[in-house]
């Protein structure tokens, strides 16, 4: 099976490592290509609602592009999902994002997960996310190490040293068999995290968030399946819209969503 | 006590005659004064997620000139609540929802409330704000007119008959105790949607959501209140944007967010 | 807009001083005219469901009695709503509870609130009320500072400390962002509290209860909205009632309901 | 084991046949003692808000004096269980509702139940009282026959034909598994339901609230539980109290709750 | 009323003592009998899935048997109701699960329980059973006393002082008022951790589950009550069984259901 | 990648054509090697929780033997996933259920799915699993075709058309905008039901179960993702087991689980 799958990272700063840590799933899957693009316009990282914002109109327009190359799958790169319904109305093309797709499958492994994120103040649109996808009783918390997103590459030993700590709180006192890394910016780290937890004796899967949403990806393109046009109504691109030129543009061209 | 509340109109066309239609409000506050305001960039009507992300930077941009020109409180006046959050973290200034503020005031008056709204692809859109509000349980049912808001003005009686029928359902078979209008483009249809309702043996609350929200407005500023600084942390203007550009040079002056 | 708010105490002690601590309300609004009462026979404070079921017949005798009187709106000044929907069903005149109202105004202002009480004691007739009035998950915490109701007012400085500290605890802890004063018997002590947190860089609202249900009282008779009929159907007034000498006589005189 | 069981009715209407209607139980309990008593002042029905807002000091009053009495076990005669909370706060002696009992013990048995009772104005009380139990998810529906509570003995043959019409539609519709009897008046008619939905083909237990109410008070009394004490924290019966003077005058003979 | 109730303990260790434990149930229902068995097949002790998937098919084994020799209910005495669903879909007797009937019996006595187990590994299993008995919400927490089920009898005074503890823990940490022994090997503990418990000042309700179930289908019995067939239908005995072969057997000779 | 995905049939009847069904998954998969198995005794198919019963101790048996011969990924083929949690904590190697996997799937296609199954009589128990994988909000509805396991092959036009119109009371009236199909014995039927819907003009997608869990085992297998330890703890194989002789002697070569 061939199959392309594109990242969007939502924000406009450059990150030439992406790809280079996923050999893994690529040698995985041998048909597998992935490709990955960034923003033109938006924030430098996505670390609230006002970023958010900001890069919502970006990713939709990333996926439409997407979408008339001809790839396959969609996946958005960032856990708090932006723009993941807007996407999802304006192309046929899958679209996941990486909380989701990752929460649901954490749900899958254990009775309750928490999740590891950057700073404190994206928990309350962690949990968000949460119950608008049906889990809020599979979460049993959500912890920050307190790193903001662009420094998360700063002190590795640090940050999977306060993971470490993190974890460990909500194993033992939240009760949490299954961790999910809370930023797909911790690429990398859930191995090292992994390893840690095991030697300490602590059994429970570490998952990353854009990995876990690559091989659903896969998975979903494998069966044919691709989110629910009933649930993400076609967006009525007959509408005229003022500003956002290039995205513009690219409606004009015809319609993506049959 | 002197308040000016700034209604954020989401989207890109004209209605000249929103404060016309809300001058019952202003004679009930002598202190009360109302101004509105549209978006330059975005869509004509917001009727989906992919409307809502076009229209989000354009409320942020808004909230914040709004905050500048010393206004006391802000209304988004759309039933999505787009921009809502990223608008919080970007202004010190109260910003409420039509939607949220709406649905906790519907919430106060009975048990269960029906929102009848235009199109039924906006449905699982509100759900998910009932859901994120904390309201899932008073939410008897959504049902839908099957008419665009841009096409809201064309026959109003039928329009209101319809709205009618829909809340006959509710009330019968949904055991809904209060309705109400879920699209603040329905302004002033609420008092004739209330009399059918009386004169048919129903005795149940409409709530028009823009109205709800602008009384809520005086209410909360009379009270001193504002949203949670500490739920919408500050968004951090520091970081550079790309794009945007009035935004970003109105972010350029300085921070909004104490 | 003329308007006249009837405050309810549901207990026998007498409170000099509750119009005076609420002259910024009335300053507010200039057509607003706040007159009180308490009852006859009842408790001399309400902290516990014996207590309630002794105020409930009270509180429905002075509804009836102020609908009799033209009153345009009533706020029962207790965080236990006591009698709230017997009164509803007696009177076609608004009657708020100023828990159900001050929990929904908090809800609309962040995720999550705290509810600080007078004793541990009523920690379980307030979830039951967050419950009830569908707000159990937007409930984070409930904290008692120990001193019962008619003991309030005897130290005020470590009263506001007491409630800084429980608050602490309730953001800290409980992840709350926004403080709810939990008895009606703590008015004046909301700017302290405020203060105190502001000052230690705690940045939530703090809600007065008694002061929320009036402005929002203010709102809805600005709306021209009331309780749900159909929630809160009209009592039988025709069955026979033995005892309530008082009350019976009233019920005698005509219906309150329409 | 030796028990007396005082069954309170909460109203003024003489029943004279009530204890009548229990023999099989003290047949099946040879040790069991069944006594019961109505209020002197309250309403002559309980269908709402406002009627338990009036039988409620009645039956603390009873619940004291049955105390006093050495009764071992009290049962509340109403499925609004009006006065519960404050009866337990009130004395030692355990104090059981009709409704919470029996909707527990009807989850044991089953799914979900319907409840099938006599107005439709008692929808949301009922349905409140399942939230407050926890219950609401085994709740499948609510139905009404709409025969007052007085008219229940009118057209027995009729009243049951409408209870089965009722339960066919919970059955069929709302996939309920077990049938609650929604009055406590509805004493006899149990086993007639029961018979016909046999007949039928519906294999559904039907539960009658008062008999099991009792014959759960039988089983708590062999194992010497009782309401918790921690959960219903003693009335402070030092109060002063106003009004209410065969109630003041009881409570003034001695605290009742250790 | 004659009752005979059978007990079937889901395991192959033999317990001689345990209807020596249960004299003041026989002794207070003079009409009671009790009898009870073990498994053949199955492991020693049930602390754990794999441990109940082993005894199931012994549990509905030992339920047709007991249905065969005329036994009016049927306790399953264990904490994680293994085999219960499939023995009620086995016969027509009334079956009763010692989890199940106590936590809605502890729902009843106050607003949240806790359960102290055996081990740190059953909390899942005892979480799980609290959801589908629709009682999530009434679960203050589960505590464990790190004592195998095989080691409960080696040092009862420390296990009770271990017990104490954590329901120290559970009604000050997790403001639990009712305490549920979560395992039925704990027989004969109730009484005294309910007197360390009172004489700390603690007063709350201390339920032994095997005691709660018997005493229940006591009064289900009464009642003429069994488990509903319509929510657990009859099993298709008429489908080929391969192993089993004493159950095969069993079911050979004719349907238990009706 | 290499894997190995073992399926278990949890029943007795030979089922030679399910590999041949599957040929998709391993054309686009070419490292995948798919194997199963059937039980030798057990149920000849699993309709029900007696049914459940009996399969799962042999689901545990065929999963130890499965992790002996160093199978990768263990997927159980029914969508009651019987033995889920027994063969977890059995052995180390993944164990992913049809049920638990493909409900979270479909929970990342859309708002809310409903199931297609066998017999009203599975209803329950497909109820039970939603609520314990803790979708019970994504859950819009159960719908059966009446026809059991052993006859889906009887006439599969007559199938596909019981379930298209299954599946159209389930989006127009439930408001599902996913299909999930709630048996494994549906394999091949998918692609057939979601034409037939699309040409309907319903755009939902359709989830056959046993696929969807193969292709989620390759995602978490090249993820190297196993069910969590912590979650589902090591059962105490030291513990002697009577009976079921075969799993006794597999257990006794040595534990499976680190």
């Amino acid at each position: 099976m061939n199959l392309h799958v594109r990242i969007v990272t939502p924000h406009t700063t450059a990150r030439p490592s992406k790809l280079a840590g996923l050999e893994d799933l690529t040698g995985a899957f041998p048909g597998l290509r992935l490709s990955h693009v960034g923003l033109d316009a938006g924030p430098v990282s996505v670390e609230g609602s006002f970023d958010e914002a900001l890069c919502a109109p970006g990713v939709v327009q990333r996926c439409i592009e997407a979408a008339r190359e001809g790839v396959d799958q969609i996946v958005i790169d960032c856990m708090g999902d932006p723009g993941l319904e807007a996407a999802r109305e304006s192309v046929s093309t899958c679209v996941l994002g990486s909380c989701e797709t990752t929460l649901h499958v954490a749900a899958m492994l254990g009775h309750k997960f928490s999740v590891l994120t950057v700073l404190e103040r994206v928990r309350n649109l962690l949990e968000r996310r949460a119950l608008v996808y049906g889990l809020r009783d599979k979460l049993a918390s959500v912890h920050a190490v307190d790193v903001p997103v662009l420094e998360i590459g700063v002190d590795e030993v640090a940050l999977t040293r306060a993971l470490f700590e993190r974890a460990k709180v909500a194993i033992e006192q939240d009760h949490a068999d299954t961790i999910v890394l809370g930023c797909t910016g911790f690429l990398g780290l859930s191995q090292r995290l992994s390893s840690a937890l095991r030697e300490a004796g602590y059994a429970v899967p570490v998952l990353d968030p854009l990995r876990t949403a690559l091989a659903t990806a896969v998975s979903l393109g494998s069966l044919g399946l691709t989110h629910s046009p009933q649930a993400f109504p076609s967006a009525s691109f007959g509408k005229p819209i003022r500003g956002f030129a290039s995205l513009a543009q690219l409606l004009s061209q015809g319609a993506q969503r049959t």
